[in-house]
């Protein structure tokens, strides 16, 4: 029968039934076009429609037009800068990923024109990424032994490419470019780290003028590799001093001192030949009936997501810069195309890599044209410029990687975890002891199955509050949080902080009865006015499942049960919807819901002085409570 | 510097850093005991505690010594009772897992036992169960015919037996019965309404009298045997019918009518002899050394997982009816000796099943004591009475079997999953009809799979709702719940509805991006004050990560280059001090958060007006905002 002494100003709502097929609906818009791509072709004529939707696959088409002499010579600028950086790294990574030095350079070429076309960012600049070179490298190389059998691993490098592009362009479509999201922040940080100090200490063989070396990505095989051949390295003492002091000596000072001394013939590795000529076409190197065909597949699925995670990253973030929005989702149906296209022309993995697009941010791009001047420099470099490269020394190259590595060990990104979050901090280590001392994929396996655990933990075990009434005033808070918020007494106020589904449910209801529990003990053992009520605070419930109702009229059973009254404040609209739809609303009594927790807590101060005063009181105010 | 005029009766609390590692203490508590099991032990002496120990792991010492003789002749007839159905329940299971009918009577002797030391339920029943038996024909007779090699299949039922058992105890010994928990109420509604459709279409082999049958225990094999066998069996039509007409007989009517017409000799299949005597020691049955090992632990632990699921879920509801307590845990640990034990003395797999327990209760059983009733009552029988089971019709058996199956085809419940939770309904059915298609794994994999993912995705795609004021109060709901509720001019409020993860953490930084994109399109289309606050209302976010705080900081880069003003409603405990430890809170000013949704739009109200007049309010009350 409630109370009408306390005026409900409103009751909570339950909100009008929505037809199936429109709740469905706005729950797949919610889902997968959350950030409502389509909103602009909204009230528009079909022939505007017609161009807006070239615009939007091919977003040339909208910036081209307008294009300037002043972002030309803006663009003009960023590019050549970016083309300087793309060749010595295209290079350098190409030899991280076990792949010919001249592959490189082809992967600067295509995969920027195909973005400059179909990518929406203004500052990214495509190339090749370190880690997903040496991603590549560590999971073909198990099968293949890249020196050996040099044809068939390039085969299977283009064929990883191809379905990395394929799985970036087919989670653009299918709009499941959350899935990237999945790799946290900690993660990354982590694995990139960890990626980084094997790299390094890989490099130590181009450094130290090693000659045989080991191919394992792991710390132990690296350790072992290194102390083996520094042994034997002594004999020539003068060129490993050379090699060891040499790491910022730049490509061009390198290559000019290999020319002008002919260290190559003692023992210095150069890079040697590079074919002049265009990307030859490669789409017949597909080895889609080869026997290690799952291997590629599996590599392009790995490195495809983690090149994904790079890339989208770097151009949310430089989007944010200069204030322009980028869909992720077709953002990666670019990256998918400039990869399969890329597998078509001799081409490895390309992304957006964070270095190089700084760069270009920082040289002043105006828009994806300084990718198409790079391009065109690359293409100028492979015509006319590869006999140049003949006399680069492999040491400047793994300087170049190691300069980029050290850059990638974020140890002060790995304290601010440490600070903030310590369950981070953790996910974070174990990426980078996995990488070190496992292999690439288990630091990435470890890192990622430890932040699902602890997702579904947090889900499985969520947190519930005693809350306490803050001194002259009408606010409810968490005593742990405010210690000056007082107990109602007679009152227990819990609060529940997540939506209640069947992983939590059971857990749910034996905390509930643990906290009843645990106040009648203090009760008992330090006196004071016995219990009668039990509030739950459902503001934050914001949604639940049959498990989650099965809960509450267990919950409601079990308070009954101790002779209590069980009263819900503020449920949102899905559960009071899911509430009344089970008859749930009647058997507890419309009246013992309520919009606020003030109101609630009043009710039943109200019912406890009554009950006190012999139901008089009540009476007078014609209060039927059914305590 | 804040809004001097709108007094904060208390600021928001950061509440005190707790060491490490009485966090990580408490952390463990929560997750891993919630139910705190060991409350009792506390200030306790270290003899009192070691017989608090004895009696947590062996709860028969707890309540023996108070055993009284009312209690036994109460106990005495709930066991005879639960015998009486033990006995041909035993018998009829155990042929539909295609093990020998004697083997169900001996799992009605030793695990009961085992139960009766360890298990702290009053009313479960222990035995085999319809739907564990069916699994393990279904997962063990598609390697090993049951008919051409009795002896191996039976070595593997013991040991899938085993490791079910040892897979039970080591979930209640690590405390990952939550696990159990992933089983949803809709998951298990259609896999018990999917089995129990596919065992009454298979039982029609006994009642049709049918002599081949198929071993599938999928819907199409078994309606290809019954269509293909119909026809053969009009050979003999009276016994056809009679056996059609058969399924209500009792087994005893059934045997004596057996008995005295000797039908058997006409095809009519009984069980024929059962071998005297007690179970016979089979731990040298045991197969660890079997080809088939791999497949006997995936059935283990599959069948342990589900058996415990009703155990679990049987005992803790009959323990509610009664209000008593059951560590979940614990009764898996004690599920877990009790199928180890019986896994040596040729038992298979038993749990708690529903009817049997339903049937202690109502026959008024007061202690696990019932239990052991029922055990002498099996073992007499073993001893003297297998000979009078030897005329049973299996027609009889399946009757049984049918009888029990139909009840667990919930199509009620179903209904009600519909009405309440069209998601939960999906999951149901397609457990249902994964089980009748395919089979008992893949809608087992297939329900759980679109559970998880639904949570998966809730967690993901979080809701954000846009609140209003519900109109003369200091109230604010979401607008979508009450449609009363107005727009604050000029503030835009957003609840955020979720912890805030890696995992979602980029999902709502869009989406916070297109509420605040959707006002200003809105309030330029419709006219009204410009936009000015953006309030986050926190108040549901009970956690976040350092992925959640990064996100914080992007959306105030991004709310302050549009020239607008971030403000925090009610950050809970671990929120503000996240954003404490990362300097979150210095860069947006205490100010800037405040305790209550009311005093946050009250100060944004204030410096509206304050910067409408020309600062000149503002600066006489001395407020220097910072907008």
């Amino acid at each position: 029968m409630g109370n009408p002494y306390y005026e409900c100003p409103l009751p909570v709502a339950i909100p009008p039934e929505k037809p199936f097929l429109e709740s469905v609906k706005s729950g797949i818009k919610e889902t997968f076009f959350p950030d409502d791509p389509f909103r602009q072709f909204k009230n528009q004529p079909a022939s505007r429609k017609f161009i807006l939707g070239m615009q939007y696959f091919a977003p040339i088409l909208e910036w081209a037009p307008r294009y300037t002499f002043e972002f030309f010579k803006a663009d003009l600028i960023a590019g050549i800068t970016i083309a300087s950086l793309a060749v010595p790294q295209g290079i350098s990574y190409a030899s991280l990923a076990s792949l010919p030095p001249i592959i490189g350079l082809y992967s600067s070429f295509v995969p920027p024109l195909v973005y400059a076309m179909l990518g929406s960012s203004k500052d990214l600049a495509v190339g090749t990424v370190a880690v997903a070179s040496l991603l590549i490298s560590s999971m073909l190389g198990k099968e293949v032994n890249p020196n050996e059998n040099a044809k068939l691993y390039v085969q299977l490098a283009f064929t990883a490419t191809f379905f990395a592009g394929v799985f970036q362009a087919a989670l653009g479509f299918l709009r499941l470019g959350f899935i990237v999201d999945f790799l946290s922040h900690a993660t990354i940080v982590g694995f990139m780290g960890g990626a980084a100090t094997v790299v390094c200490l890989q490099q130590l063989k181009g450094i130290l003028g090693l000659v045989r070396f080991s191919h394992g990505t792991d710390l132990v095989s690296v350790m072992r590799s290194v102390f083996s051949q520094t042994h034997q390295s002594k004999r020539k003492p003068w060129l490993f001093w050379i090699n060891a002091m040499a790491p910022l000596i730049s490509i061009i000072v390198g290559s000019v001192l290999v020319y002008l001394t002919h260290v190559e013939k003692y023992g210095v590795q150069v890079i040697g030949n590079l074919k002049k000529g265009l990307n030859p076409v490669s789409v017949s190197e597909l080895a889609f009936g080869s026997p290690y065909l799952g291997t590629a597949i599996k590599t392009g699925i790995i490195t495809g997501v983690i090149a994904l995670a790079e890339g989208v990253a770097v151009g949310r973030s430089f989007a944010m810069f200069k204030n322009y929005h980028i869909d992720g989702n077709k953002e990666m149906i670019a990256f998918g195309m400039m990869n399969i296209a890329g597998s078509c022309t001799s081409c490895y993995l390309t992304t957006g890599p964070f270095s190089r697009t700084a760069v270009n941010f920082n040289a002043g791009c105006k828009t994806a044209g300084s990718n198409i001047v790079m391009a065109t420099a690359v293409m100028l470099t492979l015509l006319f410029l590869t006999p140049l490269f003949h006399y680069v020394p492999v040491v400047v190259l793994s300087s170049i990687i190691i300069a980029a590595m050290l850059g990638l060990i974020d140890y002060e990104a790995a304290i601010g975890l440490w600070k903030v979050d310590k369950c981070d901090f953790v996910v974070c280590m174990s990426a980078y002891i996995g990488v070190v001392f496992g292999s690439v994929e288990t630091g990435l396996i470890i890192a990622v199955t430890i932040s699902l655990l602890r997702m579904l933990l947090s889900v499985a075990r969520p947190r519930t509050f005693l809350l306490g009434n803050i001194p002259n005033s009408m606010i409810f808070r968490s005593i742990d949080q405010y210690p000056v918020a007082n107990n109602v007494p007679g009152v227990l106020i819990l609060q529940i902080d997540t939506p209640i589904y069947f992983a939590n449910a059971n857990y749910l209801r034996e905390r509930i009865s643990r906290w009843i529990y645990e106040e009648e003990e203090k009760i008992k053992s330090k006196g004071g006015s016995s219990l009668q009520y039990v509030i739950l605070d459902l503001s934050a419930v914001g949604s639940t499942d049959t498990s989650g109702i099965s809960m509450f009229k267990e919950v409601k059973k079990n308070i009954d049960r101790r002779g209590l009254k069980l009263v819900l404040v503020n449920p949102r609209s899905e559960v009071i919807k899911k509430l009344g739809k089970s008859k749930f609303i009647e058997s507890i009594g419309q009246e013992w819901i309520y919009l606020t927790m003030g109101e609630a807590v009043a009710a039943c101060k109200f019912m406890l002085h009554a009950s006190k005063s012999n139901n008089q009181v009540a009476d007078e105010f014609g209060a039927h409570n059914n305590v």
